[in-house]
């Protein structure tokens, strides 16, 4: 399947509403509960898809589309998410995200971006050459990866109580 | 985290309107594609969680409740979602699937079920002995496997979308 806007914004714009029917109103076992030590609860995965809204996603487009100095992406912070999921409820960190991809959704609109734009790139730390087709594409593709994760999480809570129906969910063996 | 059925009820309810909000109007392009050969499209991952709610989980529920003569489960058929994808819409398969599972939790909680019940069981022909709250705690973990391999299954159609992002993002590399 080949890259589009309009099927990126597909996923894009649905990714707030997903998440907040799967986890809004869970009880705190459910939503607090992780993988064991150095992963995440879905909480703390919540927290981290705003701290990439606001510092990644649309940023890095800005410096790809406007920044005609210096077209160096800034890695994201894989730990400053902590903090903010022990600062606020997750029905707060549900209204902060949906708010903030509502927002991203609509810069990235109001760009009118054409093929030319999609193929202008910016300088990754570590990978190098990347273009907005391939960042648009990761951040749609982002999204079900933490959808993924959080659902695996949730999963894992209840990793004792299925008994010997475990033989048939591969699920709970892996990391 | 242990069982109550409290717990299992908040994620199986959830479930259909998660996967009409992640699913709902996407393009066919989306919902259709697949892992590879003989692997399931997040459209046929739908119609087998219809299959499963029709054949699988409440049966099991009442054999291992009411059936005081034989109380041996059925496998579930892995193959008969194919033809209930083919012959009808997403939307009417998301449809279908909401109004299975707001029966299955009406029946229930029409049951009034205590901690005795939960310790009933039946024989499965593969596993042996399984109890209800080893069978309730799996409709709800299997929901999420099902998340989970949706969430996965879409992702990987922009696969090559991605360029050098692909190096993060580990689930476009499993199976």
């Amino acid at each position: 399947m080949t890259f589009t806007l309009s099927k990126s914004l597909e996923i894009l714009e649905r990714t707030p509403r997903v998440l907040s029917n799967l986890l809004s109103g869970l009880s705190e076992e459910w939503i607090n509960g992780n993988e064991g030590q150095n992963t995440w609860s879905a909480k703390q995965a919540v927290a981290h898809l705003i701290v990439c809204e606001e510092t990644n996603w649309l940023p890095r487009v800005k410096i790809i589309l406007f920044d005609n100095t210096n077209k160096t992406l800034e890695p994201i912070s894989m730990t400053s998410h902590f903090d903010v999921a022990v600062h606020h409820t997750l029905d707060s960190l549900l209204h902060d995200f949906e708010t903030l991809r509502k927002n991203g959704i609509e810069a990235l609109k109001s760009y009118h971006l054409n093929d030319l734009d999609f193929i202008k790139s910016a300088f990754h730390p570590e990978i190098q050459e990347v273009n907005l087709k391939q960042l648009i594409s990761t951040w749609a593709i982002h999204d079900l990866t933490h959808i993924n994760q959080i659902s695996r999480v949730l999963a894992k809570q209840y990793k004792n109580e299925v008994g010997p129906f475990k033989k048939y969910l591969k699920l709970l063996q892996c990391i």
